[in-house]
């Protein structure tokens, strides 16, 4: 159990007026209380009360598991298969004093459980995704270092993945070398999109079949965990002579790239960055291209608070650490994406923290 | 688009008393349209409408690629990161008539955007996974057929992994084995379970550090797809002579899977497979260590309808699939667990698709 981020999170609780909230298994329940069951489809969740106590509900089959890990203050109160999910839970919430009362949801709660024991019992859940981003969105220093730990990884990935790209390659290749390198070198979780020629125009693309040919843009958008904390970036670099309009769009995204990051400090308007990095594309007539955020807050998860975009009116402060990726994106075409991630660090000065090239690379 | 699955859900929805359904990226959506778009969490999913006709609402970021995918007649409804999403949908909901409705989710729908779309759009979600699972509870000639294939692979797996058991051999390798074997032989998504000594006790250990000693017991539960048709197998092994309460559990386990699957047969009632399979484990006192359902439906997903358990009191119908695995579970000192697919076939019949041997195998 993290102590400290627990009496946030009650903190966090009080402050919106809910009863409690509910943690469902996965990366912000591992991060708070060192637990990652299972999830299968049956309901189960850490409840943590405004009052500061918490409990916790899961089916028999993670009883034993779970009451090994956690700490003997929480009850554990176990449903089987045989009975009725709902009726349990009803008497677990009853016991707790929680019956009528208004309880948060953290990202990993799944919607059918929640909306069948809305159906059932006598409790109204709500979205509070927000809340548990809030409560972590200024990072410490030990959280800042694990950030610089983690991009250091992907930017020795990268200087290593550029000797692997030539004509024939394909999306898939280059994908498990990205995937093998970071967990070579300590990361974990590691995650890639490789989008090669048309792909590349696809900011999501999740395909694998492309092959590299004798001219091609690829795109590579890597990242991993380092001591909990995620690292985010993408490059994107040409086999061959790049077109006019490649090179072009390339010195845009760039620019447009580091414009935007000159911007971070701390008190920076959120929205006034977003706005730049647009008007650097727009010189040209690409801000329209560019369909997404121009970046996500990055930390215990891969996108959390602050999103940067224009509907995020707030001030940047010390400690808030999140990507930056521009992009122009011609569908069916090509897309060029240049990201890093970006802090404001202790002493409220920006710190990018990737530094593996951006010039503009021919290979 | 499956036409006759779409036809089928339109009838679900109209019998359901529904406005609608919101199907969310997963297994469901793909062999329902053949999409998969990566889903982050950025709400997007496909709306069917009772009257028969559909929509799509997702990110700016996935709209060509759901445009190119989609077929013309379904609308395409993007917003943009720097909107507020739920306008948007609000917009899409209006357009379509389907404010102040009751739209049903499937299995995949995240809670936080489903209450936060609930908070500020008049519209109301419920849990419509089981009418989901319903709609294909009986599988068709096709659909026996690929749960065949898929249970033929695991199979000839299981031949080839106990070749690799032995004092040493820690559960990390053993689960690449099986993996790389499942993919080898044309299975998709494999996953699986290796649990050795006192971690075969936790039915759904997800653990990978244990190490085979010179007596042991090694429990493998595994399974992947093949023509979109899932299998899952568990066997429990002995390397060096089980205890004599080993073997004891062992053979109950056995006797127990082999009296449940007898059962099987059209019209046959759901709990009393069940309860057999409990009565059996019961002669040496062992039922309360049974502590999940006897079995769940398999298909399109790995747990679906129909529970085989006290709480689901329906009777067998033809077309059918299900697993049935009994265990016995000591927690903190050792489980076994042994694990069919059984269907109810084209002609009624009980077949069993798992042919590994359920003999106690001392390696």
């Amino acid at each position: 159990m993290r102590i400290d981020y627990m009496n946030k999170l009650i903190q966090c609780i009080r402050r919106e007026g809910l009863d409690g909230m509910l943690i469902c298994p996965g990366e912000e329940m591992e991060f708070l209380t060192g637990l990652r069951p299972m999830f299968c489809e049956r309901f189960q969740g850490l409840f943590v009360k405004a009052e500061g106590t918490a409990f916790y509900i899961c089916n028999l089959l993670y009883e034993e598991e779970l009451r090994r890990q956690l700490p003997p203050e929480i009850p554990v109160y176990p449903w089987f298969d045989g009975e009725v999910m709902t009726e349990r839970v009803e008497a677990a919430l009853r016991e707790q004093g929680l019956l009528g009362s208004r309880i948060g949801v953290n990202r990993d709660a799944v919607a059918f459980q929640i909306l069948e024991i809305m159906e059932r019992v006598n409790v109204t859940f709500c979205n509070a995704k927000p809340l548990m981003e809030e409560m972590r969105i200024r990072k410490s220093e030990e959280e800042l270092d694990g950030l610089r730990a983690s991009a250091a990884i992907v930017d020795q990935v990268y200087e290593r993945v550029l000797e692997r790209i030539r004509p024939g390659v394909t999306e898939l290749e280059l994908q498990n070398f990205l995937l093998e390198e970071m967990s070579r070198l300590g990361g974990e979780s590691p995650e890639c999109i490789v989008g090669v020629g048309a792909n590349s125009s696809y900011p999501h693309y999740c395909g694998s079949e492309g092959v590299i040919g004798e001219r091609d843009v690829v795109l590579m958008d890597y990242g991993c965990t380092c001591r909990g904390m995620y690292s985010d970036i993408s490059r994107t670099v040409f086999v061959g002579e790049p077109t006019d309009r490649q090179r072009e769009a390339y010195e845009l995204v760039k620019r447009s790239n580091e414009a935007a990051e000159d911007l971070v400090a701390e008190g920076a308007w959120i929205p006034d960055i977003d706005r730049k990095a647009r008007e650097v594309l727009d010189e040209k007539g690409y801000a329209h291209t560019l369909i997404n955020r121009l970046g996500h807050g990055v930390g215990y998860t891969i996108h959390e608070a602050p999103d940067i975009k224009q509907s995020n009116p707030r001030k940047l402060e010390r400690g808030m650490a999140f990507s930056i990726e521009p992009g122009i994106y011609l569908a069916g075409s090509f897309g060029i994406r240049i990201e890093d991630v970006v802090i404001v660090n202790e002493k409220g000065a920006r710190e990018v923290l990737n530094r593996a090239s951006k010039e503009l690379t021919v290979l």
